[in-house]
């Protein structure tokens, strides 16, 4: 939620992502980043799976768990399932963009998913943050 | 293809990606990277679509066409639908990790998407790629 509101004080969507190791490191963080970096592919999930594996030096994300305010879109689901995270849990349903509208096996059935984390906190600041695009 | 063949040459699942304007003009090129870069998400489209809105210094790829030797899958495709581009042209139709295995609705129903070009010289160079891998 730190990183979602680090997004909306930047003007964008607030979605905040972390990657925890099984000893409960933090190694990869990320906001959604889509308006700074001019790029669709800057979602939180997106960079903090990257962040991630730069951290370490390795592409999978073996034993590890993403941590997303807002239920992942196809284009994160699928990055998700590339990246061998052995669970993720997020905050908000998104039923317009979410990727469970298209297909639930998107994430591989080996994963563990838990959504409805902080939910309402997610779902305030996100609404607070389009209600003011609005305006 | 020669994308998909430098993809080759430098190890990698060998796919490649071009954006390009409604003139013709190349704005957006990648090969598969992830191997060199340690990520996941380093899929020759995302890379494409990343360079294209570079180019652009825009988030938005409209009237563009993305090209891609392979069927995206569905990371890529949830990236091509947030990018906005109105054509996608593949070359080998990919069963077992295509984007259209999951939902074909993943990509926006009013995108033109057309596949099967240089199918089998695609499919080759990937037969080849994991021919050697195994040897």
């Amino acid at each position: 939620m730190d990183l979602a509101h680090q997004a909306f004080e930047a003007g964008e969507v607030p979605v905040g992502a972390l990657v925890v190791t099984e000893n409960n490191q933090i190694i990869g963080k990320g906001f959604n980043q889509t308006e700074m970096l001019n790029d669709v592919t800057a979602h939180a999930e997106m960079l903090a799976i990257t962040a991630a594996a730069n951290h370490l030096d390795a592409k999978y994300l073996r034993d590890c768990r993403l941590y997303v305010t807002l239920e992942p879109c196809v284009m994160c689901a699928g990055a998700i399932a590339w990246s061998q995270v052995d669970a993720i849990f997020y905050g908000a349903p998104d039923k317009k963009r979410g990727y469970s509208k298209y297909s639930e096996n998107i994430i591989h059935h080996k994963k563990e998913v838990f959504g409805g984390f902080l939910a309402e906190e997610s779902e305030a600041l996100l609404k607070e943050f389009f209600g003011r695009l609005r305006t």
